[in-house]
């Protein structure tokens, strides 16, 4: 049985929730509360010294960090569905799709960065929201263009079964919603998003189905 | 023949040129200047919507971007040596160590960030470098915790070949040398980085090497 160590909110948790989701595969969930740094407590750090969530804990114990190692080692393990293409190229488009929203966008706007610009430089929630949504549009613009321009985009990321790329895209717009990131710019991303939302493997891992939301 | 659109002291760009060595892969250097912001420029972005190095051109023209997007294409298209493990659980080893650089401490030490918190928060070059260190600390402590105790991490950060992970980690520490960043707590990233840069594949890409390098 495999157990998941995260938190509803947390954008690398939906990802992997959603992969698990599509790969089928039951887990058990473990909440932990990264507002009561829950992350940071003993029993966790023994499992993930990053002190990060999520952790994907197999049935011999053995704990698996970082959300797209996981995910990587999902689909080697579990190949049905695949979440990258067959061939090379495509899955370079892929993983570069997907790392421009876990590379460039998510580092700087999780909670422990907000909480640092706000510890650090005195920023308030609008200054938090402002930080923000700056570094969604540098990205996403980007993002927009490279996926409207492209005939290899279809009704997600990469043609027309949902992969690594829109496991990313769909948990960072969720996390955009909550800083109220003005999404008009951006319809082939917002297309895609209404797309994914309709398998129930995304919309049952999406942050307010989960146990532990408020 | 590849064209490598990249910048001498870009930390992704490190990576990459190690990686292409490697792989004994030949390619054209084209300097982007990031200082002169010339990853803005329309040549450039017509390469890469997002405005970021590096770039990796292939002889048809085509661009790959994201540089562990581009390592791992080179892995699978140039699978001698190769860059992961055989095994499952080992690539998520290996991957998962890559990301706690390349997803945790990279993505927020990057110039454009420096920039941006110099510009909203005016942040002095003090300013700026203890930013720098205070994301390198948060992850480098769990990252030495993670060498340190595995019996995988070898001469490398998976056993006795370099890898995924060694590429980021030798490109890591080449960007903290430049921010003064304290590497005393590190002993077992400190003597994966010295065994590295006695590699003429990695030596030869280190910054100071390129022809750009001022």
């Amino acid at each position: 049985m495999l157990t998941l160590h995260n938190y509803f909110r947390s954008s690398t948790s939906t990802r992997l929730r959603a992969a698990l989701n599509l790969k089928g595969l039951d887990y058990d969930y473990r909440p932990v509360s990264l507002l009561k740094a829950e992350q940071k407590a003993p029993g966790f750090l023994a499992r993930n010294p990053a002190g990060l969530v999520p952790v994907l804990e197999l049935g011999d114990g053995t704990c698996l960090t970082q959300s797209l190692a996981i995910i990587e080692y999902l689909d080697e393990t579990h190949p049905e569905p695949p979440l990258l293409p067959a061939d090379a190229l495509g899955r370079a488009r892929v993983r570069g799709l997907a790392y421009m929203i876990a590379c460039e966008v998510h580092p700087l706007n999780n909670l422990r960065v907000l909480q640092f610009i706000a510890s650090q430089y005195g920023a308030d929630d609008a200054g938090k929201a402002a930080w923000f949504r700056h570094w969604v549009a540098e990205t996403f613009g980007a993002l927009e263009t490279t996926l409207a321009a492209s005939p290899e985009t279809g009704i997600f990321c990469h043609g027309d079964t949902p992969g690594l790329a829109d496991l990313c895209l769909y948990a960072q717009v969720w996390n955009n919603r909550r800083f109220d990131v003005d999404q008009s710019g951006y319809p082939t991303i917002n297309r895609i998003f209404e797309a994914l939302d309709g398998i129930e493997a995304f919309s049952r891992a999406a942050p307010p189905a989960q146990p532990d939301a408020v």
